[in-house]
């Protein structure tokens, strides 16, 4: 029987600011990626966030960023992997001791938006990363781009990895994303995001902006939980989902 | 045998800010209280301090903190038990998984500066920590003033303690520190200080600054690492004790 | 004729996180509190507020707060009035600044939650909120609880002051606000909120919650922003004045 | 008669944590570049070093860095340049508040750190800093390094400039510095560093590290306050100019 896995970030609220509508996505998705007080959260919201993953059945996991809270970890900061390494053992630690008071345990770690982009290029940034998760919990599954440097560095040292693809972002010939400052970049209609979800998790191939078939890997899928129909379009993508036989579950 | 631990708080630095003087000071203590980077401390230098302290053969303790690094968390802040709980359940946490980076573990948990006086007197805070680290590890050992509600606390809910007393603070006739504020809060004397913390050690009492022997449990001597002569009186105090016959250990 | 202020604390969103409703509140406002980037608002953030109440004519304030953007503010930190007297100095500089590039000034100023509270109690950091004030601008205007610490403390050195009331909170014998721990401290009824602005502003009295007439000062009425009915209730008030020939304008 | 200007960052210290010789270098140079708070410093850190240059008749500069206290502003934070531009008026007017509050006035304006580097290569960043800088005062003067698009940004809207040189840092053929990467980068012997700042007051110009003799604008030398022997250097420059009878005196 097919399966997959659903990935959203959640606990993106800080102090008081709200974001997100995790309550609405959760039912819809078996991994939560939990911001660790760097780029998003704060120990209150993770704690609640992990409440609420634990309650729906969903697979918790660490989404370390930057530590920049008014950029939101989406501005690339030139970190070494030395300061790389130290900083996502110590968000993913922090996650591991509130989902232990609450219960439950920390399952994957994904990292967040500069982040993630910058260790899906640099080796060295994707070593850093894969060691650190290493360390904490050899048990611990690496989310990252399928096809990027982050998988081949977590594969490299024996961790295990969960390949990410996009259900909204179009892709190059060489199954990169295309770049956001393009046109082309998204899709913006639903019924074609989720005729490429399901080509990319029935056949494991994805058909590139030029036409082009290209495999990858699909073992997770990530749903964006900001925009105004976020929680529709993850009921339909699980709904379609359930129809056609695919199983929903956390790698 | 008589024996007794020696804590001090570590791994104060910050960025390219230095701050104490670990490496002289570790060679003669046996529990070292390192700061988790809200306070002070961070990510990196957190990672130095641990493995300083495995070299050393001392034991590993976070020591959680206000989140306020302008005023290195001696400023009291108004957190709800709900938010200490969270905060210290993080502080905890990252530091766990930088200490397991290192092969090493946390042994104990030491809150600092305002906080640690806060539950000293507050019981509900006190819970909330007492709890917070039951939560992380129920093996854990809670570091706090002797005869506080931070003690009692943890006694309550069955977490191994350790009673705190201080070689250069004088003492009240109830057992308890005399405030700051005052002119004679503190024991200038090296000579006085040594005299303090033998009695304390080998008799557990202390002589009050009105001449009154008053009982106090004494687990573990808090040492300053920030004086100009922190390291040479630390070493004092451990020579003292080696020749006393008193072992030096953490709890 | 006769005339009072409308003030509402605005810019209180921070970096991708939203808050507050500043387009709907702001016609019917005379004074914007601005967050300056300690509690709430960022520097992006305080340009666009600053540029949104220019546009309305709505004279720009400074909202200098507490360093804690966790809590918003609202948690009481112990800092010495030397460090308040520094912060509030740095707070009010960086929004001059920003008013400045938009063409407008700083006219008043306005402390933030528990900043506000602990000023309007307490003297000495009443004392150093002024002086702070006056070594910026001789010009600027304090706004402080009428009645309080701050607005002694601002017209003893000679700075301009104004009163603030309150429409929804309910007021003691004494004509300081019930404490929000009461069961009676707001009131939840628009209709009962508008007779007490009213009298307020017409009679310089307040209807304490044992039925005493008390006189106050009633220069500013605080609107709060975050309310669901926010801009309704703002809207309210604002063609109520207009109706009753009362000027809405800034101190 | 000759003049030249030696700048300096100060205030480098933040909370608890010491940086820097301040005292000790204040008596050699004419403009001390004071960190605002993102970088390092904070705002009593700041007042105490406005009152230090006062003191000493030493020019206040602000130098506004990338919001990254762990990081000292050394890492490149990729900003738009809206960001930038917000960035650089909110630091700058709160250094002017608290010039103001000790008598003091704000002279001049020097990007730190990797802003600095990043202005100095990208025309984008550089004007939005040159723009931030004459919102705020038109009278400012914006250091930058000599023959960079920082100084190049601001000549284009009109704006005074300082163009710095570094006595410690060799030069390439075109002019700029040699990267610090390079084993040759820095002068590391004292005498060959004052020939270098001779050279560059004198002539306006450098010998680079292959022997070419290269023009440039040489309006301030650039001291670096942290090494062991800064203070000593200092004094070395400032007397070797005075005995050749070259005024120090900022712009």
């Amino acid at each position: 029987m097919l399966s997959i896995d659903i990935n959203c970030d959640m606990g993106e609220s800080f102090g008081n600011w709200k974001m997100g509508n995790d309550e609405a996505l959760m039912p819809f998705i078996s991994s939560a990626n939990i911001a660790c007080g760097f780029h998003a959260g704060d120990s209150v919201v993770m704690q609640q966030t992990v409440r609420l993953a634990l309650r729906h059945g969903v697979a918790i996991g660490a989404h370390p960023g930057f530590p920049d809270l008014q950029g939101f970890g989406r501005r690339t900061m030139q970190l070494s992997p030395r300061e790389v390494f130290s900083m996502v053992l110590y968000q993913i630690g922090a996650l591991q001791a509130i989902a232990r008071s609450e219960g439950g345990q920390v399952r994957h770690v994904k990292p967040h938006g500069a982040l993630y982009n910058a260790a899906a290029r640099d080796r060295s940034l994707a070593d850093a990363i894969a060691h650190a998760v290493l360390c904490v919990d050899a048990d611990l599954i690496l989310f990252g781009l399928s096809g990027s440097e982050s998988i081949a560095a977590a594969k490299a040292i024996g961790l295990r990895t969960c390949s990410e693809v996009f259900a909204d972002r179009t892709y190059q010939d060489d199954g990169s994303l295309t770049p956001r400052s393009h046109a082309n970049a998204l899709i913006e209609n639903d019924a074609d995001a989720l005729l490429q979800v399901l080509q990319m998790v029935e056949k494991q191939t994805v058909t590139s902006v030029f036409g082009k078939t290209v495999p990858l890997s699909a073992e997770t899928i990530c749903l964006h939980g900001d925009g105004v129909h976020a929680a529709s379009f993850a009921e339909t993508i699980f709904k379609k989902f359930q129809e056609k036989g695919i199983l929903i579950k956390c790698p």
